[in-house]
């Protein structure tokens, strides 16, 4: 395992709910400056074109330089423009569709400006919210048409979709790791893989452990969000500070399996300092890795291989020892 | 029952969620005229003074009085500014309490003005998102202490609280009909009933008709909000347009048990044309009221009277006869 | 769409939760009697060897013969003995996988015996309950196997994998749709596809219309379960008694993409009469294809098209004109 | 805080879900002889008369003393036998309400002759599954009238009702801590309370440790139950095996609000050894309580009075050093 840990720049900005707008703009320098301040982190994740256009790549590039930060991914921006509110690459106009691709390849060569080897597609707006309002086949091939295009504009950028099963749709349409696993093989390009956010598989009812073996093992697992949640909701809390074992389960297989890649914050802390909530958020995500070393990956491997939670609650155990 | 349908002037403006605002704003007067051309609507429920301040109390009255719209509640605005974030009549800030319950008498006075009878207290700002970040005890009696303030202050006037389960805080202090009517119970005040908002009900995992016969029972149901989900979250979608049964059987005990109020229409149409939303969102109820009709009171009696599915459904489907 | 309704045999008998055991045990042959008197239902659905055993399968012919009864699909039981309570196809035993295997071969012989072109693989009991507890790579490529063998045995007979979330087990290996189809491919056999159960859908918080589009549009929906709930838990209850105008949506597009084949009633009577029930099931789906085609097929396709969930208002009140 | 720890007498016994029976049976002697081995328990919790009849109680009473083991509480059994499938307390048929009081006085009875002080009411077959198959209003009224006529038989054994959200009904009479204790409240009496089980407040979507205050604030904290689920329903498993930091914050209340009396394991181990489950679930309680120490009680009301999840994480932490 080499895990290196992000923050999504965007976090240092504006944050929204229904109700609230919560903290002060801050310019793209006072992110950075921010972002670069995270004990932990060496690198950003960011939304393009909402936070920058494409001819400020360079000074995005000397300014993250300069901060010490590297790009972990790039996130086209699929959902926070009134354009998209019906859909992106799976709209149903043809003209929206072919805007939502044209933005995406876009990113992607942002991404290889910034010396970034992935863009992170988290499709937020493609879904329905009612009953009778879509054509899911259409939907399906519209998405595989349009990441397949993406994807195919440079084998040499990775193309992470990210899953979600609601919100801000009532229903998106890749909701859970194995609609996502499928559009890949639909998909069929070795560069187009899957980003798994922690808190959206919780959402999704999945243990996210599985499913992050799941990806791993076919060579999926493209990209990492972290936070927490009551498995309800995707609140962006705290990494670790609701699912304590599920975070050691997590760490323990991206050890296992051998996990190369970023970690990035993707909390909301709408009420709190949201640099020391991204700082907290890893340094659990590193205590929760010494706790896996101090317990031992072999005693936990047996602890897999035998199955039994009477014997596994022993040597959890051992993480207050 | 006599049942009479207002909207949420504060629907025409601008919405909201985690990534965009939706719709362009709108003036008072322009949500005014919208709300008076909803079919079905013969009232306005509003946010004070989120919507308009204490000096502009004549020119809604005569705005309102003109455009033939009655105020079915007025919502004291503890939710959309940023001093109340970390909770309002619950607050451990002693300054923030006394402002919250300042800010509710205002609202009892403004609907006095308006020849309203009731203020509805939405403490969506009052909870807690973390383990180990409230002291619950002291939350109950300050908010039950700020209620039983508010409703001294008038006895003529009625305040209902709304409860919710969570959001925007992942726990909300009155999240369940039991805790709503326990802190009534606590408050010990004639004119403090509750609010039942149909898809916190279903949210909460309550079935929404036992807990309107529970409210109703003791007198507290002061008033209604409708809209519909998935009984996930607060999605406030169209009324009656997922869970059709249940609002044959809401419609049913408001009936039995005689009903007379308001029903305020609470639906977040993100991406439609809100007014017909709204529209569609009465005659949705107004239909689910004709089928109750047609399918006759006694024969629906007589299916909870003898509790079998299969006859109940043999029932029901005289609504398509 | 050419629907044939069956029944679960087994609903006949005795029904078990946690806390009770409700209804007399029946023999076969009172089983099959009882299913005969279901109106509208022209086949049931046998659990092998739990019902009968290899050497009655000509006795079970000729009984179902004279009561007019075909077989809709024979489920082999990996679910109701003890021998596979930590896993059968995906166990980590390999003698137990053995035995899985072993068994679900002689189904497939038993459904051409009784003329049934489908066994329907539950893996109720193929999952994890705690954290720490399977190795899912594991789990997934055994299970894969172990289905892989079982097709291969006869091409003719059409496997039939039944996801769900939960339940026996806190988490089924085989829980999404999407999942299933992701099995489906690895499988890479033209006979294995999936058993859409309505109510695990909903449980999984799937919309069960979409996974129906996946499934079909695919080749791959085999066979549908049918049931209610909500969309909690697999409570079981009578069709489209909780949620209607889902059951809407899934006869519409049951309809659109021309299923053929078996609706199997799958509900859990604890308290009521069993028969009745899945009469009333049965006449619930009746109604609501009937109302399909009163709204008409074009104008759903509209709603469809126009996504307006405003639109679709009106015109699924023409259900009741 | 004094907190003696007890089992489930049952769990030794077989145990059965709507699929399998597990374990084999075993006579009341061999169950308390388990019951006497789980390190760490000094009583049981028993189910009358399912467990033995009144006539054997001198038996049960030697049998104990033998063993070393109190009985923390009786449970009536309201929900094991075909009787009461259709309620108990609160069932339509008078006949039934007065056998549930007769049974419940029974208990109250053998809990004085047993030298236990508490009874613990478990409404669970009290309840509906369905739209329009209950009068709510008489469910509750009858229910309040069957605990009061219990209560009151004897001032001086205390009548716990154990709430509970759902199974085996979709939907049970008391099913939240907010209708829990606004029905003692209708009740009136000083020896009614309350049962918190922490697996039935996680299912209902409480935070358990609010619940936990909300109960002892008011005196009403008459019994606990452990256990942990994923949130979504009662699965049973092993206490803090899943939600670790809401045990933390549970023992954290009990130890600040004085907790003195029992927590009953009341775990399911389907398909593990028992005695071991119960056994690691007190350990992991100890644990946990040992944790709290290890923080510092002062230090975690810090947490509270600052509300702040970072600071809470760093505090937290101090578990592992």
């Amino acid at each position: 395992m080499n895990v290196k840990y992000a923050i999504g720049l965007w976090l240092f900005g504006q944050l929204s709910d229904r109700f609230l707008t919560y903290h002060p703009p801050k310019s793209l320098e006072e992110r950075a400056e921010e972002a670069s301040r995270v004990d932990g982190a060496s690198g950003v994740e960011v939304i393009y074109p909402m936070e920058f256009k494409y001819d400020e790549l360079d000074k995005v590039k000397s300014l993250l330089r300069e901060k010490g930060l590297s790009v972990a991914s790039i996130i086209p921006d699929l959902f926070t423009e009134l354009r998209w509110i019906r859909g992106t690459l799976a709209s149903r106009d043809e003209k929206t569709r072919r805007e939502a691709v044209k933005l995406c390849i876009e990113a992607v060569e942002a991404a290889k400006e910034l010396g970034c080897k992935t863009i992170n597609i988290w499709p937020g707006q493609d879904g329905y919210d009612y009953p009778l309002q879509a054509d899911y086949g259409k939907l399906w091939d519209w998405f595989v048409e349009g990441v397949r295009e993406v994807a195919s504009h440079d084998s040499n950028v990775r193309v992470a979709v990210e899953y979600k099963v609601k919100e801000p749709r009532t229903h998106l349409l890749v909701s859970s790791v194995g609609k996502a696993l499928l559009l890949v093989e639909d998909i069929g390009l070795k560069n187009v893989g899957v980003t798994l956010d922690i808190g959206h598989a919780l959402q999704a009812g999945e243990n996210p452990a599985e499913s992050l073996v799941l990806l791993q093992k076919r060579g999926k697992l493209f990209h990492l969000h972290a936070n927490d949640n009551y498995r309800d909701w995707d609140h962006d809390l705290l990494s670790a500070s609701i699912n304590f074992w599920d975070y050691i389960e997590i760490f323990f297989w991206l050890k296992k399996l051998n996990y190369e890649g970023w970690i990035s914050i993707d909390v909301y802390p709408f009420r709190e300092n949201v640099r020391r909530i991204c700082e907290e958020s890893i340094r659990m995500m590193k205590c929760v890795e010494s706790l896996v070393d101090k317990i031992g990956m072999s005693e936990l491997e047996r602890c897999i291989e035998v199955g039994d939670p009477a014997e596994t609650a022993v040597v959890l155990r051992k993480a207050f020892e």
